[in-house]
């Protein structure tokens, strides 16, 4: 690998993100498969929500200028006209000076504006006695108030909530259309890497990748086809490479030695791509892969499994959020703390550094786990992780940060 | 029911805290089933990672003292003894004044306590000219170095990420021992409320709680067993009830009228239950039931959206914790943000505030989604929320407070 062709981070975004990508396909859920789905239309709401006005209290629905000036001392009287139960409809209607009684979530009867709490009244043999003033509208949702008819409630792109799901309940909306997900290829090599159920003879170590890469993007919202481990070799590359051909992404982790990393960009041209970068100016994750193949995004992540991941994280998930037509919201999940240290970084390199969160009642320190690259079980002991940019040598302790959640 | 008898936030959650368990059980899965679920056993290394001196560089093996002092203009000169392929188990040793090459990945030889970086050593007929000097220890990954054998690793009670999952497949560990999945009750009730698939007439509201609960509950993790949608009646009620008998835990939406209410706590005991508080100094949220049912804990909650939502996070979760055997992150997924304006709270009643977090450079600005709380489409736009104390009449904007994430 030349390193003198290495690019920034924000080059290498750049590139990633203005990949050109095949228009998403579009499927039709069910209510019950679609939470974290991916909506693929905007949801414009059909009817009003509530359908009708309800009590949100157990009392009496009135008039509110019947209630004005009520005091516990010189109460409102009002001719109480009966009840509404709740789920029925109702043809009653409340003039002035009466009062029907309506338990929380019953229809509020025409010509009531306000609801007087049933613990603010009195009842006598024939009167009711209001005990203060409500306010208009006081205790009542009104028809239309959480949601109106035409009101567009849920946008294209956004990844649907248990709450979302709520909206779609309320609205009678029992199937929604949304992005098909992702298929991603994953494959490892190098003739270092033995299956996880293997014994490594001594010089060969167990695959990891494959197993904390296939769960970042599975529960990213991808369906992942585990295409094998390849040995260094060419005619071994190009087949793995070949059976993801029908994979919206393919990954190939491993060979992160300049002979490795030569046997991937040779498959990736033997079989017609091209590689669009090799090598970002980042730390751990520096050789990393980018390449088109058969029109599709093509990444040779590090073998390193810390190396694997960030590079999972901060380059292979924006595409994925594409690949997906996923609008992440813009606060993204980031937790703002304060750096309990100096943590030291190379000018012209974007370093990653793995930290903990530790939340006191004043703030959250961060705390950097500091370990070799390679070292995976930092990964496991951490909460997030920190950008420090390539601009900057290092940062001061007390400075504050954001750190972002590893999964 | 009886306003006098509502408790504080605190109490409610020390006699849900309290609540006596039936012992977790306990299952083991493939590590492609483990990822999210939560260890029932310490894992402690049967192995060295790595199980050997690994290289991280492509680079020369060498003993760091035999460059020291090493320059462009003064380099060290070695004796390169051939190379050790990626992969291969090596016999070799590097002594004094010798060489041996190692790509990245590979079996360091005995002997070499660091490694030269290919860039930095030049090339000649029979000898390595080092162009500066390394450290002991430099570039790498020692036997070892990232887990020892003997060493506790994950402790029980963790959720198993994608990272943890890589931990367990470079230890070569393919099952784990995990909790079984509480499996969790959930019933609707309410004359008002009709299935989502169906057009409600006028004066009922379709069932909006169970599609929101549900999801909260299996994106925690959960099994959900929908036992339906209940009518305001005691046979019905005590019906439903039977139904989710097996389940860990049984959840009750909807009846937040007095009516309704009695007629819940009337089934729980009319099968032998026990109510164990009836109301909450909460908002939204007040109406909330706590009982004890067959040994196991049942909630009624309110059927307002947003009071049943808010509830459910606040004080069902934490019990959904227990009965997963979760040790949840001490950060708690907390985001930090400044407020954007003044909330009004009341003091004595602990207030959930649903929130957006808008994110710049400097600081997260929070705002508050102000709605009345049967308003589902504020659940949907928020980012999370915040809980102002009971002791505290309102927030005052400018202040930091900590949000929780919704979902």
């Amino acid at each position: 690998m030349d390193f003198l062709t290495s690019i920034t981070a924000g080059e290498a975004l750049g590139i990633i993100a203005s990949f050109s990508l095949d228009p998403l396909q579009i499927t039709e859920v069910s209510l019950e498969e679609a939470a974290f789905r991916i909506l693929a239309e905007e949801i414009i709401a059909p009817e009003d929500i509530p359908p009708f006005s309800r009590s949100l209290v157990d009392g009496y629905a009135v008039k509110a200028k019947d209630t004005y000036g009520a005091r516990e001392s010189a109460p409102a009287l009002l001719l109480p006209k009966g009840e509404i139960p709740v789920g029925e409809a109702t043809e009653k209607s409340v003039g002035e000076g009466e009062a029907v009684y309506v338990a929380t979530g019953a229809m509020v009867p025409a010509g009531a504006d306000s609801v007087v709490m049933q613990e603010h009244v009195r009842r006598s043999a024939d009167d009711l006695e209001v005990l203060g003033s409500v306010r208009r509208g006081e205790n009542i949702c009104f028809k239309g108030e959480d949601i109106g008819k035409g009101e567009a409630v849920l946008p294209m792109g956004k990844a649907l909530s248990p709450f979302d799901i709520g909206v779609l309940a309320a609205l009678g909306i029992t199937r929604v259309r949304v992005f098909r997900q992702p298929l991603v290829g994953l494959a490892s090599s190098g003739d270092e890497v033995v299956p996880v159920e293997a014994h490594p003879p001594l010089g060969k170590i167990r695959d990891i990748n494959t197993h904390t890469i296939s769960n970042l993007l599975k529960a990213k919202g991808c369906s992942v086809l585990f295409a094998g481990i390849a040995e260094d070799s060419l005619p071994d590359l190009t087949d793995k490479l070949s059976l993801m051909r029908e994979c919206d992404m393919m990954l190939l982790s491993g060979g992160s030695s300049k002979g490795q990393a030569d046997f991937v960009t040779a498959a990736i041209e033997a079989l017609g791509g091209e590689v669009l970068f090799h090598g970002i100016n980042i730390r751990p994750g520096k050789p990393t892969i980018f390449a088109t193949l058969w029109g599709k995004p093509v990444f040779g992540l590090p073998g390193h499994p810390v190396s694997c991941a960030m590079v999972t994280l901060r380059f292979v998930f924006p595409l994925v959020e594409r690949l997906k037509g996923e609008t992440p919201p813009a606060h993204g999940r980031v937790i703002r703390g304060t750096l309990a240290t100096n943590v030291p970084s190379s000018f012209g390199v974007e370093e990653y550094v793995r930290v903990t969160i530790e939340r006191s009642a004043a703030a959250s320190a961060v705390r950097p786990v500091f370990a070799k690259s390679s070292v995976i079980s930092t990964l496991s002991r951490a909460d997030g992780f920190i950008i420090i940019p390539e601009g900057a040598e290092g940062l001061e302790g007390g400075v504050e940060v954001e750190v972002y959640p590893l999964a």
